[in-house]
C-alpha cells in the first residue's frame, strides 16, 4: 500500500509514512546537539509540533518523480536519504519563519497550532535566537550531509545549487521580501490590488515551495524541462494554498484550522475573496489546481504522489 | 608601501586597501538589488555604517598569508576576488547579529557606532527581517561566486566547506549560543566564573574571528598544519579583543569607543576586569597576542598583516 506507484495509491498512507521519516531525520539532527541547552529545548518546542511538513514531503515526492530514479534501488534506504537532509533543511527554515512572523513586533500571535507560540512559551530573546539559530543550522546540515551518516550523498555541485536555490527562495527576494510587504500591507490602502496580494503570497510562501520541489527535482537529476515543469507545477499549488487558506478563514471550522474563523478580516488582512469574491477565489484556485496536475503528465505514473498532494491542497480542512 | 611583503609595511595602508576592497565588494552586492525597497535600504543603513571590518580583513590576511599563493599571480584583480565574497558573507552574517543583538527584547540599544540603531531608524520588525535577509543573502552569495561576474571562482568542494565553517561558528554551537549564553548571564550570578564568560565569548565572537581566518586559509589551499597554527593564532586574537573591549569599557575615551565608559558595570555585565581585575586582565590579554604572533612564525614574512593585525588589537583604543 505504501509504493506509490501502485494503483490502489493512499495519499494519507504516503504521507504518514513521508512525515515519520522527517521528523525521524529532525530527531536524528536534534539528537546531535545538547537538549539541556534553552536554545536546543526552544528549537525542539517549534521543530517538533505536529507540523504537515508539506514542504519536505514535496521535496520527497519530487525527488522519486523522476523517472530515471526508478532505474536505481530505490528501496535502497541510503538513496532515500539522499533527499531527506535538503528536505529537513526546508522544513526548519519554514519552522524560523513561523518563529519570526509569530513576534510580537510582527504578527504578534499567542497561538501556533493550539500551543503557545515559541516568545510566550519561553522569551522573546530566545524566540528570536531559536529562528536564527534554525536558519543558520539549516545551512550547516546542507553543507554536512554526511551528518547522519549515511553511506550516500548528493555530491557538492548539485549541494551548491540546493544552496542557492534554498538561499534565494527564502531571503532578499524571496520569503524575507514576502513578510516585508505583508507589514507593509497593513499600513497602505492596498485592499483592491490583486497584484499586490499575489506578489506577496508569491514571496512569502510560493517561492519556497518551488525551492521544495525543485530540490527534490534537482537531486533527483531531472533534466531542465522536468525540472520546468514541476516549477510551474510548485508555483501553481503554492498559490492555490493561499487563496485556499483564506477562504477556510471565512468557511472553515475554527476547532480544525487551529485560528478563529474570520481573524483576516478582523485584522484587515488583504485577501483574495476579499477581493475578487469568495466564488472566483474558488475558481481560481482550482484552475490553478488543474493547470499544475496537467504539468505532471510527462512524469505518468511517479507523479502520482505529486498529483494527489495537488488535489489535497484544494480540499484539505485545515 | 602597499606591498604588505615589504619591511616598511604600514598596518593602517593596509587595512585602508582592504576595508576599501571590502566596502565596494559589499556596495556591488547591494547594487544588485532594488535600493528602492525598504529591506534593501534598511540592510545598507546597517551594512554600511563605517564598521572596522575586521573579520573580511582577517580572512584577506589570513588568505594572503599562505606560501604557495605567492607563486601565483597575486596582482590577478580575479585571483583576489576568491576571498572577497566569502569575507563579505562573515561581514554580512556580523552585521546581522549586531542588527539582533540591538533589539528591544536583546540588548535594547539605541545607539550603534554613533547612530540610531537599525530598529530605532526603521522598525523593530523591519530590523527583524533585515537581519534574517542578510543572513540568508550571505549563503546565497556563498553559493553564487560568480555573482560579480569574476573568471575566477573557488571551487565548489572548497565552497562547501566554507559553508560549513561559517555555518558552524555562526550557529547553534556558535553565535547564536553565544549570545544566548550572554542573555542568561543577566539573569544569574555567574560573576566569579571565568570560566562561563571565556566560553561565552568563544562562542559569541571567537568562533566567527576563527572562522574568518580558518576559511581565507581554506581558500588559500592551507594545509593542515598551516590551518591549525592560524587557528590557534585567531582563538587567541579573539579572546584578547574581548578582553581588550572590556579593559577600554574602564579606561577608554568615550568619544573614540563611542560609548559611555562604565556602561558594562552600569548594565551589570560580566568582564575579565569585574572577575580577575583590570592588571591580571592586562596581562591575560598580552600573553594571547604574544601566544598569537608565536603561531605565525612559519609562515614568515607573508604573515606581517596578521602580526600587525594581533599587535593592533591590543593597542587599540576603540
Amino acid at each position: 500500500m505504501r509504493n506509490p506507484l501502485k494503483k490502489e495509491f493512499s495519499l494519507s498512507l504516503y504521507l504518514e509514512d513521508k512525515r515519520k521519516l522527517i521528523n525521524n531525520t529532525l530527531l536524528d539532527i536534534i539528537f546531535l546537539l545538547d537538549e539541556e541547552r534553552e536554545l536546543i529545548s526552544a528549537i525542539k518546542y517549534s521543530l517538533m509540533a505536529n507540523g504537515k511538513r508539506l514542504r519536505p514531503v514535496l521535496s520527497i515526492a519530487a525527488f522519486e518523480c523522476i523517472e530515471h530514479i526508478e532505474k536505481t534501488d530505490k528501496k535502497d534506504e541510503d538513496f532515500s536519504k539522499l533527499i531527506l537532509i535538503p528536505a529537513c533543511a526546508i522544513e526548519m527554515i519554514h519552522t524560523y519563519s513561523l518563529i519570526h512572523d509569530d513576534l510580537p513586533a510582527m504578527d504578534d500571535d499567542d497561538l501556533r497550532r493550539g500551543k503557545p507560540t515559541l516568545h510566550k512559551k519561553y522569551s522573546e530573546a530566545s524566540a528570536i535566537l531559536a529562528g536564527d539559530a534554525l536558519l543558520t543550522h539549516a545551512f550547516f546540515i546542507l553543507s554536512n550531509p554526511d551528518l547522519l551518516k549515511s553511506k550516500k550523498s548528493l555530491n557538492n555541485d548539485i549541494l551548491i545549487k540546493i544552496i542557492s536555490i534554498i538561499s534565494n527562495a527564502a531571503g532578499i527576494n524571496g520569503m524575507v521580501e514576502g513578510q516585508m510587504l505583508d507589514m507593509q500591507s497593513l499600513n497602505k490602502d492596498n485592499s483592491d490590488s490583486l497584484e499586490y496580494l499575489k506578489k506577496m503570497h508569491s514571496l512569502k510562501t510560493g517561492k519556497m515551495i518551488q525551492a521544495s520541489v525543485k530540490i527534490g527535482a534537482i537531486a533527483g537529476g531531472a533534466s531542465l524541462e522536468e525540472i520546468n515543469m514541476l516549477d510551474k507545477y510548485a508555483e501553481n499549488i503554492g498559490l492555490a494554498f493561499q487563496i485556499v487558506d483564506d477562504i477556510l478563514d471565512i468557511e472553515g471550522d475554527a476547532s480544525i484550522i487551529g485560528k478563529p474563523v474570520g481573524s483576516d478580516v478582523a485584522n484587515n488582512k488583504m485577501t483574495f475573496p476579499g477581493i475578487i469574491g469568495l466564488e472566483q477565489s474558488k475558481k481560481y484556485a482550482k484552475d490553478l489546481i488543474d493547470d499544475a496536475i496537467a504539468k505532471l503528465k510527462i512524469f505518468g505514473h511517479q507523479a502520482l504522489p505529486l498529483h494527489e498532494i495537488a488535489n489535497y491542497i484544494i480540499k484539505r480542512n485545515y
